[in-house]
């Protein structure tokens, strides 16, 4: 027998993914014994951080533990089993609720794409996390499932509109969570929680069984606790699939990671004031491109001076709310669970839109296409702080510019990660951001790997016990 | 010097553009002596006909035939060197009028992506072709510039919108002719005037500088006299362009040839009649594929029952007129120089319309995309008539289901191709269409050139003199 002590509760649950797979596979822990740690964890800790809207039954999550070492014990090892991984409530999960925020929700008979890929991989599903209602939102205070409050201070916010998946990871309630970034709606979160992100290329990974927002921004986003992390569920997740029409098959493989470093060509978002950017996040992203001044290579500003901000953000959420009007007919209808005034305000905008107004957003998309084509001509890489300010009080007022710095990726069809950079004087975190060409998410993942190991600026996360 | 005797006219206008490369490399014809005699039939014949709306200079054309001479002294060779080419006037050519059928337009700088392509492998510009107006019709009876005639039958249309193109090429007028295509607007015209045509999977050819009609809709298209010359346009056209948003990096080749013919799987249309295809036309077809009946392969019904073929033509025509709101603004507000009655209460339709029906239209894509998917699963080829109905006369009434036939293949971004299948009782010609899957194109023009061999169907070309 192994004679190595077990590990503590509390390590299990701080832990990154890649750890965990390591210690699975030493035998360190068992898988039954993962999930039972985060399962409790759940049970006590959740009534006050309200990550998750839906609970996995402890019967589900036991037998698939159980499921998992039986596997193990044959010798036939899913890429993930055993890790307990949460879902955000746009997903569909064959026999749950998928309700997306809103009041009311259907109960799907098939597991959304990506579901069925974490379940064939072993992964426990723990339950379905918080969100904005409809997604439309970056705060995730839920007008029907209450706010879900930020791991680092009770009373702020997690972001949105992926809030109860951020907040789940950073409070030791999930390993890693599934999300939605249709503007930046993985990556906000992600920022505020000090947690680590990935919005992939358009279409690399199938949304099909995601609740659309807008199908041409729609991406399913990774939160996890490592870069690497996120690496290894991009490989589970990723590939085409027919059914969803904006999966292709693959141009080229997924570049490969080729980076030489001496010759990395960075970009950085520079007028920040301009666009809004607090200025103790600007402080903070200074200080962070001062550590990595050897890892940037040849660095030049690139201001988006062309770029208008509100414009982009207007097309995006018309675009979205035109959609919605019909992914949510149902629920629209429904007088005996109403949407709240703001939902209905937002959707009964588009509307009155017109169908040339919906043209014109549209057109936002090529030129933001085009825009970032000519860009990863001249640079590798382009680094922006994630979000122009760090989590802010439930109560109080909520910023038009959370999703300026997030959206154009979403426009472009580009992929992006965020990784922590670290803590602003109110001791809340914020994330740096890195934007690619599209095909480009293995070698920013690979240089995220780079860069995290030299900032070494993920907050110690705020496990409550 | 060569003994053999020079060209008649009429061959010379008669042939076919592969023919015509090898008769000038041979020194059977000299390219200033080919442009020359299209030149002259173009200003004898074109009053009648009304292909043509915009005429290249003479001296602009001699001194292209011109060039041609020297490079090909100089022992250089462009891969159209001497071939005259008429281009619809939905493309910018730089210093010629783009007006699109409209009754102004402007002068552009810059030729449009495929017109450079043309200039530089040596190609002669003859002038731009008539239209419907804005693209917005299949009859190319436009209220400013005058109809096209059918060259089989004055009074008959020659289809549209790129009737100009077709009639010009039959009539031999040009060799070949670029077009568009967003809901049948080159396989339309090709079926009516007994000519040869290729839509192109999307993206496959830049449409950079065509003005937009639905972007997600819109092809360069190609007519000419043979398959074979279908092919050689479309490699020296095909390719990546950046400033194209919709142009992609080939994630394959242009999938090779490589039928099996023993093994071929093909789906033929059934429920014609449902369809409104007319009877002469169904009798053609059926007779045409009891010719080819050895060439088919495995042959399988595809009903397209689930198909809602009203509904995807609205959905196209949306798509279009709230495009063109903004892209044709500038001739909208011009009260001098007005737009059509019937074009003005086309587009404004779509202003009526809201930007939730615009949604909806747009999902008519992804339906269509799963559906040619799923189908091209199972079968390689696809064979319908290319229109429900052959020419008309221009004073009878347009048919509502012109483009039934053809635009589910710009619904699903798919390559399709029409070859004559004979004429029909009345003595007018009508096509044989091939739709594939995306990407299949050179496969598609494979078959098309060995099933045209087998059927011998083109009518003779009705060359005016």
């Amino acid at each position: 027998m192994n004679s190595v002590p077990p590990m503590a509760d509390i390590d299990l649950r701080r832990a990154s993914l890649c750890q965990l797979l390591h210690w699975l596979a030493a035998g360190r822990v068992q898988a039954k014994a993962l999930s039972e740690v985060y399962l409790s964890a759940i049970e006590r800790i959740n009534p006050q951080l309200n990550a998750y809207v839906t609970l996995s039954p402890v019967a589900l999550l036991r037998e698939q533990a159980q499921m998992a070492e039986y596997r193990r014990r044959d010798g036939v090892i899913g890429r993930l089993d055993g890790i307990p991984i949460a879902i955000k409530d746009n997903f569909d999960v064959a026999g749950w609720p998928t309700r997306s925020g809103l009041p009311t929700g259907r109960v799907p008979e098939y597991d959304a794409h990506v579901v069925a890929r974490l379940r064939a991989s072993g992964a426990v599903l723990t339950g379905k996390t918080n969100m904005d209602e409809g997604a439309l939102g970056a705060v995730t205070d839920n007008p029907h499932y209450g706010p879900t409050h930020n791991p680092h201070r009770q009373g702020y916010t997690a972001g949105g509109s992926s809030g109860g998946a951020a907040a789940a990871v950073a409070a030791g309630l999930a390993v890693a969570a599934i999300g939605s970034d249709s503007l930046g709606s993985i990556r906000i979160p992600a920022s505020y929680c000090g947690v680590f992100a990935l919005k992939p290329t358009q279409g690399e990974i199938s949304t099909r069984g995601m609740t659309p927002a807008a199908r041409w921004l729609d991406t399913v986003g990774l939160i996890a606790r490592s870069v690497d992390d996120l690496t290894v569920l991009l490989q589970v997740l990723a590939g085409y699939d027919a059914d969803d029409p904006r999966s292709r098959r693959r141009r080229v493989a997924l570049s490969p990671p080729d980076w030489e470093p001496g010759k990395l060509r960075c970009g950085v978002l520079s007028n920040l004031p301009d666009r809004g950017v607090q200025p103790d996040v600007i402080a903070l992203f200074d200080a962070t491109l001062a550590k990595l001044d050897r890892e940037l290579g040849e660095r030049r500003n690139v201001d988006f001076e062309d770029w208008d901000f509100p414009r982009a953000r207007r097309a995006g959420l018309l675009l979205m709310e035109a959609e919605m009007q019909r992914t949510f007919e149902m629920q629209l209808a429904d007088t005996e669970h109403p949407v709240s005034p703001r939902f209905r305000q937002m959707i009964d905008y588009a509307a009155r839109k017109s169908a040339v107004d919906y043209a014109d957003a549209d057109r936002v998309l090529d030129t933001a296409a085009l825009k970032m084509r000519r860009l990863f001509a001249q640079i590798d890489v382009l680094v922006t702080p994630t979000t122009p300010q760090g989590a802010f009080p439930l109560d109080g007022p909520v910023p038009d510019s959370q999703a300026d710095l997030t959206s154009f990726a979403n426009l472009a069809g580009c992929p992006a990660v965020s990784i922590p950079m670290g803590t602003l004087p109110d001791g809340m975190p914020v994330g740096l951001q890195l934007v690619g060409a599209r095909g480009s998410d293995l070698r920013l993942l690979e240089l995220a790997a780079v860069w995290s190991a030299t900032l070494d600026a993920a907050p110690e996360y705020p496990i409550p016990v």
